[in-house]
């Protein structure tokens, strides 16, 4: 659909900038965009016109121009924030300052579902395509690339990079996945929001996180595709050598209504969807969680092959919830091989933890989880191992053991090939705390580790779908 | 199945003891029972013959006898914690005694698939049903009554008490539901963990904490029903004056295995189970957020008449995720009626926020959420109103229009038929204290208030169902 040949060099120029441009930030927006690049570690510039404004501008550090084009140096990003009557002047100042890309924090295009919106829009887009300009957005949040400070809400962290891409049509989601991965352990390398698409659309970020080497996994949120024939094309190539794991906004009527409104994209009836998505080879989750949370587990778990999951730990109603969750999303809780009780049997406190599969040790066997973790790792009916540990209130005599538990699941980790995971549910703010130092230690170590019985069931599944595509296209 | 003819009399003394007695507690459990009982405003005392154990309860500052017939007083709950070859002739004590009812905590009896297990099951059965004695159990944690202190766990609240009853298959669920709960302002009046159920049984718990007036809804986990008919007809009975909200465990084969090895239930298959429950009218969910959401939504929403919901908040991405959730949930979100587009288009700023539905105020339109609450409350499409808080970092300068939208929905909640909802998100450790904070002001004036958009959806179509049942039952 677009008519811009995508210059790879352009976007390198545009994700890792030297210099960077913020053109019509003002003090009715707290000055959010200059704010959010105070961590920026390169050169940063402002254009404002506004004497007033320039005031404020000035007293935040930064130096200000009255015209892009008098800034001394190349720009190598703008983010374009002004009203949109005047983004068209403005784009025309980045094409002649030969700025590499400039993001269009400007929104009341296409999206207003009004006659002037989409005239603007079109001539915006024109322009652009007439020049090769890479604009990204209109209406979106543009870049985020912790390493270099570079943000795209003040709220956002700096100074470090994970190997995550994130590629999103929503501004909002792009700040709330980077946000709430920071928080489980799953960090940014570059994130995009790129609002209605209307020069550099999903494809183009795809295609150029595909190529990052220190991107080694790529999620996205989309409310359409405009061209669906590429966008699916790139898809399947990138899957092949990536996990790309979507979340798709206007599931349902009234979704469709609001994405209409969004970002103006056409809705897509949700089977076409998810088959193509299954035919592409990439992941369809149902909600941010769940995106973070199967981010989580490709980016952690050994490949995963079978759908037989063994689990340790947790008793009584507990085993019940744990067996219920991984059921219903789709796994397997076989029974342990003749061997295995045969072993078990060996050692077992019978009274009060009975030992199928989930493994009950909510009692005496916990001191034999070493023993058990190792029957089950040789266990040929057992193809995942799940731990679950529940941090009880008034349990703090039991940190040794926790210690324990966690420094045999990150040794296994090194040893086994079958992918380890663990669950840790809490239920008061004290032992919140706890579980996420349990998380840190566990994922240091390689094991992913979730909050909910449910999530962690789901993130399994996911990645088991990934790695049957996975199979199928290498012929294993 | 039991033989026993329930005497509610005897279940109020158990249930609000003045008399306590610890039977069997011991330092390899680190005194859990004693420890848990530190609260129990009434009197407490410990049967214990093992003198070296005795110094250590003495330590503690519990009056022991070696004899539950030497204590001096009337016993309304005897807690058991011995062996399991003791626990008859402890039972015949407590007969003897002639105690209220008691609490065996004592397991490895049908749970464990041994003969010998079962032998003694039966023992235990025989013998109190023959003196119509009130065992519960066993294999369970027994009663939490928070204002009397009465616990199944130290780690459990005390000194105040909720409006909910809580029936548990499962101690462990008894806990967390407690704990989960009491986080989400959901808290327990009275609660029983009975195990496996072999004298009282869950219909008599539920038939019992149907006619206690504190008790305004009732929770329960389930793992089967011993018998079904009188299960079924007690519970349609009960759901039609005050909600039951049941969450089954055993809904997959490896759930089943489970429950086999924990309190020894049969399998129900989950359709029957469900239609059971729709027949019944009592509400069903799948897992213990969920039960705990229910909860919240039923103690604190108007009547649910309608799945047409009028959704104001968020942004872009996130109005599109609240619609597909609320979507999925099987709710519906309506257009407005033309006159509130109208009334809307009056102050209504335009660019970067829609208002078909959810109403996007992510903006200067949020100033304006009074003027919008007022307009979707007359709305005759819409029949539930929801906000969407999004606690985002460095929105501190938000502070009082946060307050002004509490202050506005707890007005609203005042003056206004329909249900009215909150979700309150955030994405960091700092929010989350805010989001506690905003919740807790929300639900202190009637407005139920959730962390996630879709465990909100969930609790109000569940709320909704809840209400279709009483409509049907009172011919409205």
């Amino acid at each position: 659909m677009s008519k811009v040949k995508v210059d790879f060099a352009k976007l390198d120029r545009a994700f890792n900038p030297r210099c960077v441009a913020v053109i019509g930030d003002s003090g009715n927006n707290d000055f959010r965009w200059l704010r959010a690049q105070s961590t920026f570690t390169g050169k940063l510039y402002s254009v404002q016109v506004n004497p007033k404004t320039v005031e404020g501008i000035k007293a935040l550090g930064v130096e200000n121009y009255t015209s892009l084009l008098d800034i001394p140096e190349a720009v190598d990003l703008a983010i374009v924030a002004v009203p949109r009557a005047v983004a068209h002047r403005v784009l025309q100042d980045c094409i002649r300052k030969e700025v590499a890309a400039a993001h269009f924090f400007t929104a009341g295009f296409s999206e207003t579902n009004s006659e002037e919106g989409r005239e603007l829009e079109r001539r915006l887009t024109e322009t652009a395509e007439q020049a090769n300009f890479h604009l990204i957005g209109p209406n979106c949040m543009g870049i985020f690339n912790p390493r270099l400070g570079l943000r795209q809400n003040e709220g956002q962290y700096t100074g470090f990079a994970g190997p995550v891409g994130f590629i999103s049509q929503s501004g909002n989601h792009a700040m709330n996945f980077s946000l709430l991965g920071h928080l489980q352990g799953v960090d940014i390398n570059k994130s995009v929001s790129f609002g209605n698409g209307v020069v550099l659309d999903s494809a183009d970020f795809l295609e150029y996180f595909s190529r990052d080497p220190e991107i080694k996994i790529i999620g996205m949120y989309l409310e359409g595709v405009k061209d669906g024939r590429r966008f699916f094309r790139v898809l399947r190539e990138v899957s092949a050598r990536k996990p790309v794991i979507i979340l798709k906004g206007g599931r349902t009527g009234g979704g469709e209504r609001a994405i209409a409104s969004h970002t103006g994209s056409l809705a897509v009836p949700q089977a076409i969807w998810e088959a193509a998505m299954r035919q592409c080879g990439a992941i369809s989750v149902a909600n941010m969680d769940e995106l973070v949370d199967t981010v989580k587990a490709l980016l952690h778990l050994a490949p995963v092959r079978s759908k037989r999951v063994g689990i340790i730990g947790g008793s009584g109603g507990q085993s019940v919830a744990v067996a219920d969750a991984f059921g219903e999303a789709g796994l397997e809780l076989p029974p342990l091989t003749r061997q295995s009780y045969d072993e078990l049997a060996t050692f077992w406190t019978l009274i009060g933890g009975g030992y199928p599969n989930p493994i009950d040790t909510g009692n005496d066997n916990r001191k034999e989880i070493k023993r058990i973790l190792e029957i089950l790792e040789r266990d040929t009916n057992i193809d995942n191992l799940v731990l679950l540990i529940l941090l009880m209130p008034g349990n703090a005599a039991n940190t040794a053991q926790l210690e324990n538990s966690i420094n045999l699941m990150v040794d296994m980790r090194k040893k086994t090939l079958k992918p380890l995971m663990a669950i840790t549910t809490f239920f008061t703010n004290e032992d919140m705390q706890q579980a996420r130092d349990v998380t840190q230690k566990l994922e240091g170590g390689g094991v992913p580790t979730f909050h909910t019985i449910e999530r962690g069931a789901r993130a399994l599944r996911n990645a088991l779908r990934y790695y049957r595509f996975r199979g199928t296209v290498e012929g294993v």
